[in-house]
């Protein structure tokens, strides 16, 4: 990742930031054919969704950190709606809440879910990386990494499409989730954009601000990488991790 | 995990963390089975010698942040030990420095290792969640999460004679990071065990000392999936991470 320090055009630099989705983004994990074209096996989506609940259940706490961080009460109220989104409020369910729903149309017991039991190592250690490097990073860095969302659109329709063309759980209550991703994404990323655009104003936070974004597809990779190995191929289980079987809807 | 609360003896607290290495320790792991019988490629000796520095590497760190909270100077005096075997001094080569020369022996440049670059994420992320729980979890914990020394010595006696039987780059030379470690981690462990055992002297702290280690055996396997997956099956490596015939000594 180590390139020359020349501060790029403010549309050159917005190039480089989309050409690391479009190189790194896991919209290409080799997981996410398998899900989206109807090639997983149920305990392969159940696994999908078993570690992917702890990546959610995380992300509040990760714009909490950053929340905390901001001095500017613009800046925090515009972001806090990221958390609201997430955890809902009294008469709004959240994402969180949403993704729990998926669970339960797979066939897995929502309390087991939620319970971040038998989530493998190796997501959690990415999960842990990510919320760490907003709690401790710059400001510019803790947004640029969110800026996954940028790609994240296409996935998510490809991802409905797949889905409900090849899974009989799927159906617009159960994947719910996912289209309220398309809505809300699309107003935190023109959000976060902007504001690492604005803010990346010489060479070095241009570097700074894609070194977390290329970071962020790191932990979004792993995770699948890590769901591949112990649930499709070799089909390692780890030591503790969720095993076929276990923490089914009752 | 979850356990009755109920104090166990010395005695049998002490079997209970022997039997976590029994049923979690990764001399299990398929990668190891197939490293010590001489099954690994070169390039996939080669993987696992530049990500297992990323963990070498990081130890002293670790040992650094858990002198950092010891108010016993005589506890500070023991620990530092560790840091000089893998740091060693003006006088005496340390663990890196053998690690470096088990890496050139290997066909790899030093300097390509010692920059940790081509480390897989998950690696990185694995080894950072080591580090932060001993920074940030009670000294006991702490100290507890070394325990997996306890079970080092066996893998590094069916380690030396595996690489020695079948691999050409293994000598008397290139291996001695192993044989020091059968010097140092039984000091280490002696000292470590008898103040876990020690220090542990409630149902609670039992528990969370059986976890520490625990987790720290998670940690260990979570690098050799990553390790399978990117570089034996499926063989998938991740964006960033090295390819073969990269990093290769002059």
């Amino acid at each position: 990742m180590t390139q020359q320090p020349v501060r790029l055009s403010r549309e050159d630099f917005e190039a480089r930031l989309r050409r690391i989705g479009e190189e790194r983004y896991h919209d290409k994990h080799p997981f996410h054919h398998r899900l989206h074209s109807g090639q997983c096996t149920p305990d392969q989506v159940r696994a999908w969704v078993i570690n992917r609940y702890m990546y959610q259940s995380r992300i509040p706490m990760k714009d909490a950190a950053l929340l905390s961080r901001c001095e500017d009460p613009t800046l925090r109220r515009i972001w806090r709606s990221r958390i609201e989104d997430h955890d809902g409020s009294a008469e709004r369910p959240g994402g969180i809440e949403r993704w729990l729903k998926l669970a339960a149309a797979v066939g897995l017991d929502r309390d087991y879910v939620a319970s971040a039991g038998g989530v493998l190592p190796a997501t959690r250690f990415a999960v842990e990386s990510y919320v760490r490097f907003v709690r401790e990073r710059s400001l510019l860095e803790a947004i640029a990494s969110s800026l996954t969302e940028l790609f994240a659109p296409k996935i998510h329709t490809k991802r409905i499409a797949g889905l409900l063309e090849h899974y009989d759980f799927a159906n617009e209550d159960s994947i719910s989730y996912f289209r309220n991703r398309l809505d809300e994404a699309p107003k935190d990323v023109a959000f976060g954009l902007t504001y690492v655009l604005d803010h990346a104003n010489t060479a070095e936070k241009q570097e700074a601000a894609a070194a977390a974004l290329t970071f962020k597809t790191d932990v979004l990779w792993a995770m699948l990488d890590a769901l591949y190995s112990a649930y499709v191929e070799p089909g390692h289980i780890p030591p503790g991790a969720w095993r076929p079987g276990k923490g089914l809807r009752a």
